[in-house]
């Protein structure tokens, strides 16, 4: 027992002199220890762990920058389009090629400045990463249309098993309408291959007055979406307006409900339609008041083994990890930990360590391990 | 705006004259009007609603009282059997017959004191109610082993659409590995006809060794049960020790695990089992920490009407009503109400009306409306 106090308190002087705050979270399953691997991020929104176990993190204010495993945060990556760094919009997420370490290609989502800047889209590109800049750079997607809204870009990027590419669309915010139709890419999962063309098996490819990308339809504004490591299905969450986060799985063809169906209502009050109708899907577990998720994944790692197959989720509004647990589609269990700051993102590292960004001006990367 | 606040204003006039305190509660669907029916009672435990939409009560010290529409308590009715009010023990829950119009029997669970009061045992009889006392009193189940101990007596009774009793049971306390076992009745849901003869489909009536009584296993301390108004099945909650408070869908010869998976653990820290294993049911939904359910129903009333098809749940702990929404066997979002009071049984009257029953030596019968 003295032996291990005295452990801690030497790794708790050895983070002191690297420069790091460790705190202590009291968890149902862990104490868990949450140290600061670094600050001075601005408005961090997206991140992926690279083969090394260095993090390639997103600033929603148009950098994006290596985090090295020993927390040194590099200059910003250079080769990277303009973004318009407005309201919801920015660089926002970053994934990479599932052989990227053969291949170096990065992907990343971004609000594209256009028609002068007056005007904006959800676009994701890729580039190929050597050292510390891009190359090769190529638009790979656009939201259409474009609008001058500030709200509701999505867009995290997830790659299903066959290698293709997810990418999450918000509403815009001002077209609600736009989830429910088939015209536009607003309120859609679509997805597309790697180099933007259309696979094969996509739902509506087929289909007249479709967009061939849609994948499915009648979302609010997505930014949390993993795969589920068992069934390959996608998993997303939405924010609703006020109340009414949904978690969902995306499935081909089928229609979430947004503007019709919410558990949701106008801010500062007022229906908006009704909460249940035939043909549009039920969302798998939703919360009022909105928690404002942002990230998410399924934990698979062997750190906090007694979370294997946990989905994890940010919170903004409540500054919160939230911990599911499932069974089969069911959540049969939820816990909120405080994390103290805004929570936009959530990777696992190699080891199974859990990296959170949190979502301020001066935003940190923080390492969440069990106490020892 | 003027007019209905004059209104309320004037309902609460009419409130205070009639001797009724009113508060009011918002919550997510409605805002909700709390009215006091009556104090007094010594620590409620059941009720059943009768065909005039008076209220047939337990007190858990040894009454059962009517509680008339107008909200006027009987003196005690005559003729229950005596009763060991001994910890958790006493009078416990009540159930008509689905024929009481006709037949007038009624039902109740009690803990019956056994070897000269220093053992008991939930038992449950049946007696026919004319007026102020009750005739052709029988008991027609005994749990077996008997016991000294003032834990876990269960027992919510529950009427199946073959008009079969179930009966909730607890494990007793000091005898986990009793829920176990197919030799004793602790920890089981039970299934018994009216008058107690065993009904020839129930699951083990053929197996050696296992008592004819038992419907399912496993199970710590069961006081909420209802039974799903599509499906017929019986959902059951039941206490965890510290943490894992359990709903599950109570099926024939299913395992529910207890003690040998939980998500509790031993008061005052430490390990029990583990959380999963193979043969053994998980839970359709679990709470940590703990709530203490106690009484459960569907609604299916009008005057709530967002509130169809949820399951209602009474918290001990916490002091509050619990509103899950369901999408089939999926909890799809739940919602805590504060009451103010430790919740101990939940109905619901002809016209929706909810009634609530609170856990205190000067207990109360609350009647939750939406508020005008």
């Amino acid at each position: 027992m003295k032996k291990s106090l005295l452990a801690a308190s030497v790794a708790a002087l050895l983070l002191s002199q690297l420069g790091m705050a460790a705190t202590q979270l009291d968890s149902e399953k862990y104490p868990i220890q949450i140290e600061k691997v670094t600050d001075g991020l601005s408005h961090p929104w997206g991140m992926a762990v690279m083969p090394d176990g260095g993090l390639l993190v997103t600033e929603r204010s148009g950098n994006l920058r290596i985090i090295s495993t020993s927390g040194q945060v590099s200059d910003p990556i250079k080769g990277l389009p303009a973004v318009r760094a407005y309201g919801q919009g920015g660089l926002l997420d970053v994934q990479l090629d599932p052989d990227f370490a053969s291949n170096q290609w990065v992907y990343f989502s971004f609000s594209e400045p256009l028609n002068d800047g007056k005007e904006s889209s959800t676009a994701v590109a890729r580039a190929k990463l050597n050292g510390d800049s891009l190359s090769e750079l190529e638009i790979i997607f656009r939201a259409n249309p474009k609008l001058d809204s500030p709200y509701h870009f999505g867009s995290r990027l997830v790659f299903d098993r066959q290698g293709n590419l997810f990418i999450t669309l918000g509403d815009r915010g001002s077209r609600r309408q736009d989830a429910q139709t088939l015209d536009t890419h607003h309120g859609k999962v679509v997805r597309i291959s790697k180099n933007g063309d259309i696979p094969k098996d996509n739902p509506y490819i087929n289909q007249d007055n479709a967009l061939d990308e849609i994948w499915s339809l009648g979302h609010r504004n997505m930014q949390g979406a993993a795969l589920h490591p068992q069934t390959g299905e996608l998993w997303t969450h939405e924010h609703g307006p006020q109340g009414g986060d949904e978690i969902n799985i995306a499935r081909a063809t089928k229609n979430y409900g947004w503007p019709v169906i919410t558990y949701g209502e106008e801010y500062g009050g007022g229906k908006i339609g009704t909460t249940s109708q035939d043909g549009l899907e039920q969302p798998l577990y939703y919360w009022v008041p909105s928690i404002a998720p942002s990230g998410m994944m399924f934990y698979s790692g062997k750190l906090f083994d007694n979370w294997q197959g946990n989905l994890l989720v940010g919170s903004l509004k409540f500054s919160q990890l939230v911990r599911l647990e499932l069974d089969g589609d069911k959540v049969i269990h939820e816990e909120r930990m405080d994390i103290g700051q805004r929570v936009r993102d959530v990777e696992q590292g190699p080891d199974g360590t859990l990296y959170l960004l949190t979502d301020q001006p001066d935003g940190q990367l923080l390492k969440l391990t069990p106490a020892k």
